[in-house]
């Protein structure tokens, strides 16, 4: 059943899937259930409920669709947008490339913002672009919150300030797949539209739920959407919020039950406490890198991303090797780079449960790995830099003091 | 965590999900992995290839989508039609129902032919159908294998035969969800263009996998539908099927591992004496239904399904109690009578991991909650006409002889 | 890694191992963890003051040993006498006739008592040597609870009565390994010196704990008790229970998370209610057993017990071949005759997390078997007779209500 | 359910319980089953022939006894000595203090031969006290393999050609508890009469099996030793093996399936490249501590262990201090410093499912707590070190090249 084993744990510091921890296990290590009894709907009810706070939104209304992120991003833009409709959307690497191929699949009128990889959304283009709309022709405007193939976090509330800045009615979408849970991410604050995430990212779940949520006006906007849907229809869902079962084709059990032990995770840690968890795992990662004498390809600090660090490799290094090498010898599950930084970087996720040591330890890999691969890095030099940060920053753990 | 806690094992004879069997529990009990390494595509090359053996293919391919039943009928028939599409779709439950509606709100121009609930799809109309359709504006036929809500198995082969007879080139979609691992199901031989099911059903896994297989014919419509699909697309999957990294987006890891469990379960106990096992547990059930007086919701005994019995109730009796009262007092879960039966049924799940005495548990559960109820049975005369047939026919298990 | 796969749920109903619950396996889903760590202490000491609650005890000291029946017998005996003490024990069957042979070996002066297999213990022996013994030479009363081998169980009520009728100052050490947390058990009102249970019987958890409970009167004459121990000395656990560590050496950190999830269970069920089913399932199986014409291996209605019913075969079947055909053919374990009944009785254990749809289930099995092995049965009459009791008996599930 | 919930993975470096790879819990999630079916002895018996080789044995008998190791003491005194029996036993740590103690307990004669803690066995003794045993008093020599409290491994080679230049027939009954599949330990080659480990050490499972082996030589003793013993008596397994039944009382399914898991993956590894990790593990942590300007607890390169480091702290820092923080602040647990040295060193355990990187991190973490403990020392310093050699030695992992 293991098709490649290797002694100890693997080391799973790929952008997602990522570790689940024990508790989330445990908690779907079950039968099956009949979902129309009472007990499904009571907890999805709860469910509902709590996965508001991991979005900042008291207003939204969530979906937890049996799908991967693709599905949550085609269900946020086929219930919201009628063919044809012209959307915003900035193209900075390999996740906006393939929202943007999505969105001009599904029909729209896809006005794509394109910034070199390495640098987040060209906001001065936004600003140009509502500026001439006076006319509302946008109707949507699309943004990856982090683009994990570059590891660039882009700045929702300023995107937020330029959409109002010119009044202008377009809905905010925001794939949030590998920031929320794990960056500051405000849906009420910087009014988005429509938020998503999926299980298998910083919830720290397997793969198998699309998460969505929509603010009131992105419903209204689901009334008149053309866009032909049945499977990510929020309407079926809505029908079925009205009756109290909630579901209206068969959730995955274990997934529920799942959500719910890794929420509960989420509140106990504190929320603001696990994205600060995230900052303190990103800049020590930054530190390595520096120190390494490498660069981070994600080219200014504003745009630094705490969940997932794309590591520039020199010209004569391939950086798939580097990948490969990490999983034949180390036991080390990296990130490959993708598209048009395929063989130029390699990619450390550090998002989900993970701690310190354990990036530590994933660093004292990478180490070892440059040097396997012929590029001259003094051993210990990463991990000594994101040791000295890390040692002043680390908290307490609330439960022991 | 646990909702609604009752002593004992939950005994689960809804029609899906259904019990999984400790040996997929256990292969889906671990964390995740990356899904880019060498070893997943590994397991997935053999798991499509595997895969097929549950349809009775050897020219079609396999999907395993992340989704579940609703969305594999959406891949099933966006990939094969194109808007505005001639569609003959038999209504006969509650789950033919569902997909026709699907169908309509796909932009597919359907047919529907509808029966009584309670019978199985009315053939001769398709003749007279196809008879008429010298113009071949028929495009596909969609049928339900064994309508669920009902209890009812349609005759496949003779579909291919009608089909055949007018030598129409009409594709043939058939949902196998509730019949798939369970029923007689051959793809191959009766000419099923797009055969479908999902992994919460007689797989025995929680939900999560649509299984979809297509025949040549459908991967060669594929290219020509004009249907909008971008999660659904099989052009997606076969891309990554090509790079031999088999997946166009993060699928489940414990589902991958699970559904490897599952298919060698069924390999070891043999899928046709999975299917003889089916049948000994629907004639069971319904010589228990015959004994205790009440009638069964199919009418004629050519559709007898052997994965659910609809059960009709007296009048002066609310299905719906019985479901109730199963699970209040007896930790049992039955299903409900949906829709145009809603009240007038209840259903019994007979398909999946399960063996004779636990369907005799069920039963004489059966027999106290009619008699909480009110309907004047004969404790233990649905158990022993069950018994009676059981004890003739359960053959010893191999691996323990 | 399944030697014998057969389709389905394995039918245990043999008296220990008993099913463990879902919640029981998640709980011990774990990896290990420092056991010296603030936090296995907290919990112990948590598990300590609830274990008593199943002895009903308040004074009474427990200890939870990693060993199991046999070794909790040599604990209750090693702290408490020394070699040569007096001891009267019942022998009644295969179990207390182990324990009778630990007593020899282990040096102690058995006075054996003993009856017909099939009968309690005989107290007016009892009585008659406590009336005799003015001397108080014997040191302590050895009694099974409930015999697991012939399904008897003792009225240890009497026992008390008798002993507190002569004053005598004898320590009363039970075995209640098949009866405590599902037959009436009273270590406080009943005088009990040493009760003692394992962890694969009515608590269902697996195989690995023998709990052990002294009174103390117990403690005090473990102070001068000279039988050589050094693994099952309660000195050392007391020693670790004042240091506030626990344990002299490593427990199963498993076992104490899978406890603390037993006894969550038994607690939200009810102790009482527990027991309440367990007298349930035990008369259920009674009346199957009568409605099939066979006798109960206990002659009289005083012993009957609520965890195990040992069924006497005519003469002319061997009862061994009823077990092997459950297992073989149904996928049923069911316990074999022991020592003196072997081949004349077969057992079917009904305790721990079990309830009554999952028994039925059973008793039609044996039905089944009953007549492959050529006894004239009328299949489902057993069921039947059940049935009639259970449906008037079982409560509601209280958290369904 | 968790007492005091840390994010991200326990890094568990304690020597023992040990991390359980995701294989075993697996294994082990799981129902209990009838022991007395045919799968369980079936299984049994390959395990006992399976569970030699980890001893390097081929004549001796094993024995899986339901205990912790110091019931494995037990067992080995107990069946093959007499109270009074002679004793050599040698004194170096806190767990052959035990031995001792247990030893004196049990009623023999022992003859204690103490070094100075961080020194080996004191062989030289041994070989004058053998030397003047002409009468061959000396029934019996113990020593601790691998002494877990100090890190110190005796070569038991030497012991063996002390014994033989002798020709002193005393029995050579071995503590491998640390030892055993981690360090080189050849029962058959070094003339050990009885080795034993717990589950819990190198086999990476959880606590609960005592496994003892016995050489024949052990075996005839058993017949003649005189101390009292029931449950930990060999010849009631003796009397089931024979059977083919196996167990003299109920053994924990989970833990037999759960040793096959273990002995699985041992294999899989090669128990000789298990080995040689441990010897890199064991490398890279002294490089480490050498790295720090720490001292090693292990007096002499001769006794240094691949399985335990114990770090000597500077005297002005107490070592508990740091076994603490790394609890409370880094979720790492390390040894505490025991007996004698207790607040004098701290200790990384090193053995049983672990791999080059798990280690690393918790060099980091060490790093930073001394640190925070007011040690100078140069962070990364130690990991430096490690990772230079590490990064020579490392193989690739074979199922993956």
């Amino acid at each position: 059943m293991d098709y490649v084993y290797g002694p100890g744990r693997n080391h799973l510091f790929v952008p997602g899937p990522v570790n689940i921890p024990e508790q989330v296990l445990r908690a779907m290590n079950r039968n099956n259930e009949d979902y129309r009894s009472p007990a499904i709907p009571a907890m999805t009810k709860t469910l509902l409920e709590d996965v508001k706070s991991i979005f900042k939104t008291t207003t939204g209304t969530p979906f937890l669709i049996p799908t991967t992120g693709t599905g949550a991003w085609e269900s946020a833009l086929t219930n919201t947008l009628s063919p044809g409709d012209r959307i915003v959307s900035f193209l900075i690497g390999q996740f906006s490339l393939l929202w943007i191929d999505q969105q001009q699949r599904l029909n729209f009128n896809v006005d794509v913002v394109e910034s070199e990889w390495g640098r987040g959304a060209d906001l001065d283009i936004l600003e140009s672009k509502l500026a001439s709309d006076t006319a509302h022709t946008i109707k949507a405007i699309c943004i990856v919150h982090n683009e994990t193939a570059t590891g660039v976090t882009n700045n929702l509330a300023t995107v937020r300030k330029i959409i109002d800045a010119y009044q202008h009615p377009a809905l905010l979408l925001v794939d949030g797949v590998s920031s929320i849970c794990a960056l500051d991410f405000r849906m009420d604050e910087w009014g988005i539209d429509v938020a998503l995430t999926g299980s298998q990212k910083a919830l720290s779940l397997p793969t198998g739920l699309g998460i969505v949520c929509a603010s009131p006006k992105a419903l209204e906007a689901s009334k008149s959407a053309k866009s032909v849907r049945v499977f990510f229809d929020w309407n079926d869902y809505l029908k079925f919020y009205k009756l109290g079962t909630y579901w209206p084709y068969t959730p995955s059990i274990q997934l529920l039950y799942g959500l719910r032990a890794a929420l509960d995770l989420i509140f106990e840690e504190g929320l603001d406490d696990v994205i600060l968890r995230h900052k303190r795992l990103g800049t020590a990662t930054r530190l390595a890198v520096e120190a390494w004498g490498l660069k981070n390809c994600t080219q200014k600090e504003e745009w630094y991303s705490d969940t997932v660090t794309a590591v520039v490799v020199p010209p004569n290094i391939e950086s798939s090797e580097i990948v490969k090498r990490a999983w034949k010898r180390y036991n080390l599950s990296l990130g490959l780079g993708l598209n048009k930084v395929a063989g130029k970087v390699f990619r450390i996720g550090h998002l989900g449960h993970l701690n310190e040591l354990q990036l530590l330890g994933c660093l004292a890999g990478v180490e070892m790995i440059l040097k396997d691969v012929g590029y001259p890095v003094k051993l210990g030099s990463g991990v000594a830099a994101a040791s000295a940060y890390l040692q002043n920053n680390i908290p307490l753990i609330p439960s022991r003091i």
